[in-house]
C-alpha cells in the first residue's frame, strides 16, 4: 500500500532532487527524468539486457493462418494492493483473460501508466515488477508502452491507473467464441468458485479481517482455456470471464445477446467459503461480486466431459463443473431470462445489475 | 471545456436518477448504468448500425504478408479541450502517427475511458463524438473499448483520460523505420512547422489569447507517411513524431539511439509564427515545445526530392523540407550529438530536456 503523500520537492528548484522518492511531474515530461524514471522505478517493465528497445509501436508477428485479435482495459482497482494480487498482476490477467475468452493466444502487451505524482518510487517500483512477473509467468512480452504523470488529488493517497492492452492470435479456421453461437441444450460450465476479488478487495478498502483464505481469484485462465478449446475444437460456443459485474451480470448479458433463457442450478454455483461468509454477513449477492479469474463457458453438451477434464488439468480452474444449461426460449422462459433453481426448488429470476455493490475492484 | 463540478446525487437515493447529467461512479459498476453511458454519451464510440456490437476483444484481420504493429498512449491534456483539438481527436491522432512513424498502416483501434465523477454527459458525449469523427476521418474503426469511473478530485474540475492502443499492419517484405537505419549522409526532413501545439495547449491552460491563428497542429500523418514509404521504399530510414519533448528532444534520442551526430540549420526548422512570438515573450525554447502533427524523417538523400514531393501533396505536411543532416561520429562531432548551425554562424549543441517547459500537453 502506499504511505501517505510526500511533500512536494523544493519549491526554489525547478526540477527534482535526484534523490527524491516520489513521481513528480517532471517525471511526465519526456525528458530526462521520464527517461531515468523508466530505467529506475519502471525498470521492470523494460525488456530484458540484449532484446530490442521498446518502442512507441512495436512488431507483433502472428503465425500464419491466424486472425489478430485486440484489447483494451484501464485498471483503477482501489486499493491497488489487496490480498492475492495487486493492480499490476490484476491489469496483465484481465487483459490475457479478455484474449482468452475470445479464443485467441495472447501474444503481446502494452502497459500505459498514469501516475499521480506524489506516488512514492519504491511503490511504483513494486507494481512494475509485479506486471512484469505477470507477463514473465504467461510468457507473453510487453512490447510497447506510455508513462503520464498527472496532478495529485489533494484529498487522497496518490494512486496510479494501469491501461493493458493485448494483441493475440486466432486460427482463421477456427469459429471464435460468441452469444450468437450458444444454442439451447447448450452446458453452461463455470470455472472457478465466484466473488472471491471482490470481497478481497473490498477487504482491504474498509480494513476488514476475513481471515487467511480471503484472497482475490485473479489468475491467467489463458493456458486453461485454450487447452479447452485445443480438446473441443468449436464446441466451446462462447466464453466470458465474469469480472466488473460478477457472474449474475454476465449471464444476464449473455442470455440477451443469445436470445435464449438460462437455467441454472443455485446451490451448484460454488463461492469461495469467505466471500460466502462475508456477503451473508454484509448483505451482498455474491453473484454479483466481481471476480477477475473466474469464467463461464457454454459448451455443447456432448463434449462437456472433455472440456471439464481439460479445465480441471489446470490449477485456475480444477474446480470446474457445469452450473445450468440454455434452454430453448418459451412462455415460461423468455429469451434473455436467467433463472435459478433454489436450494429450496423454487426459481429466483435474476435482474441485471444497475450501478454497482462494490466500485473500483479492476 | 467541462462547466463547474455538479453536485453529487441526492444522498437518500443509493442510484443516481435517469435524468442526473453527470458520470456517477454508478456508471462505473459495469451493469446497466454501463450499459446505458455507453448507448447514451458514448454512443459516438459505438459500430455503426448493423456492424457487430464491440466486444471485450475483437479481430483485426490484417493482410497476408504483413506483420502486425503494436501502440498505446494514454492522453492526460489540462485542459482537455484546446484551439485546433481535444483529448478526443489528440488521442486518436496521436496513435495513428505512433503507427504511421512505425511504418504500418493502421487497422484498429482500443479507446479505453477514465472519467472522474462530475464529469458532465454533454461534455463527454462531445469528447466521444470528437474520437468517433477523427476515427471516420482517418477510416480506422475503432473495435474495442473499456470505461472506468473514478472518484472525483475535489480540488480540481472532473476531467478524464483517454487511452488509444491501435494495431497496424506492415509489409514483411519492408524494413521498418528504425533508428538503427540511420546512416551518415541521411537527409533530416521536418513535416511541418514546430511549437504549435504545446503554445496552444498552454494558451488554453493559461488562458492566454494568442489570436485565432494559435491551434494546436493535431494531426494524423499516417496518410502523408504511408505516401512517403510507398513513394520511396526502404528510403526512410526512420521517422518519429515530434511529440512530449519537442523536436529538439526526439532529435537528442534519435542521434542517441543512431549513435551518429546530427547537425541541423537552425534558421531551416520552421517555427508556428504565433508560437515563434509566444515562446520569445515567456522565454519557451520552440525545440523543445510539443507538436501533434510533426515528424523528422531520416532520408537516404538520393530519395529527399521523391519524399518532399509525396509528403508536399498532403495538407498536413504541406510545407515539409529539409532542415539538416547525420554526420559520420568525429571529434568535433561525437556520437550522439545534435548541433545547431544559428543564424549567426555559430553552433549550439542541444542538451536533452530533463524534465517538462509545459505538463501534459498530450
Amino acid at each position: 500500500m502506499p504511505s501517505a503523500p510526500l511533500p512536494p520537492p523544493e519549491a526554489s528548484c525547478p526540477l527534482p532532487t535526484a534523490d527524491y522518492p516520489a513521481v513528480t511531474l517532471a517525471h511526465g515530461g519526456g525528458g530526462t527524468l521520464t527517461d531515468r524514471l523508466l530505467h529506475t522505478a519502471l525498470a521492470p517493465l523494460l525488456p530484458p539486457v540484449g532484446a530490442p528497445a521498446l518502442r512507441d509501436a512495436a512488431d507483433v508477428p502472428l503465425p500464419q493462418g491466424t486472425t489478430a485479435v485486440f484489447t483494451t482495459d484501464t485498471y483503477v482497482v482501489d486499493p491497488p494492493v489487496f490480498p492475492g494480487g495487486t493492480i499490476g498482476s490484476l491489469a496483465v490477467h484481465g487483459t490475457l483473460n479478455d484474449l482468452a475468452v475470445a479464443g485467441a493466444t495472447p501474444r503481446a502487451l502494452s502497459v500505459a501508466l498514469v501516475l499521480q505524482e506524489g506516488l512514492p518510487l519504491d511503490f511504483l517500483a513494486d507494481i512494475a515488477a509485479d506486471i512484469r512477473a505477470a507477463a514473465d509467468a504467461a510468457s507473453v512480452p510487453i512490447v510497447t508502452g506510455d508513462t503520464k504523470v498527472v496532478e495529485r488529488s489533494l484529498s487522497a493517497t496518490p494512486t496510479l491507473y494501469v491501461n493493458t492492452a493485448g494483441v493475440g492470435a486466432r486460427p482463421l479456421d477456427r469459429p471464435p467464441p460468441a452469444p450468437e453461437r450458444i444454442v439451447p441444450g447448450d452446458a453452461i460450465v463455470l470455472t472457478s468458485p465466484i466473488a472471491a476479488h471482490g470481497i478481497a478487495v473490498m477487504g482491504a478498502r474498509m480494513h476488514l479481517d476475513f481471515g487467511p483464505a480471503a484472497r482475490s481469484d485473479s489468475a491467467n485462465l489463458a493456458p486453461a482455456l485454450l487447452a479447452a478449446y485445443e480438446a473441443a475444437p468449436g464446441e466451446i460456443h462462447c466464453a466470458r470471464d465474469a469480472t466488473r459485474s460478477g457472474l449474475g451480470g454476465i449471464l444476464c448479458e449473455l442470455a440477451t445477446a443469445a436470445g435464449m433463457p438460462f437455467r441454472c442450478d443455485e446451490p451448484a454455483i460454488p463461492v469461495a467459503p469467505f466471500a460466502a461468509a462475508a456477503c451473508e454477513v454484509l448483505g451482498l449477492d455474491p453473484l454479483f461480486v466481481a471476480n477477475e479469474g473466474c469464467a463461464a463457458l457454454l459448451v455443447a453438451p456432448t463434449a462437456v466431459e472433455t472440456v471439464l477434464a481439460a479445465l480441471r488439468a489446470h490449477p485456475a480452474t480444477a474446480t470446474a463443473r457445469v452450473i445450468g444449461h440454455v434452454d430453448p426460449p418459451s412462455l415460461d422462459a423468455p429469451a434473455g431470462q436467467v433463472a435459478l433453481t433454489t436450494a429450496l426448488g423454487t426459481t429466483r429470476v435474476l435482474t441485471p445489475p444497475a450501478g454497482h455493490q462494490l466500485p473500483r475492484i479492476c
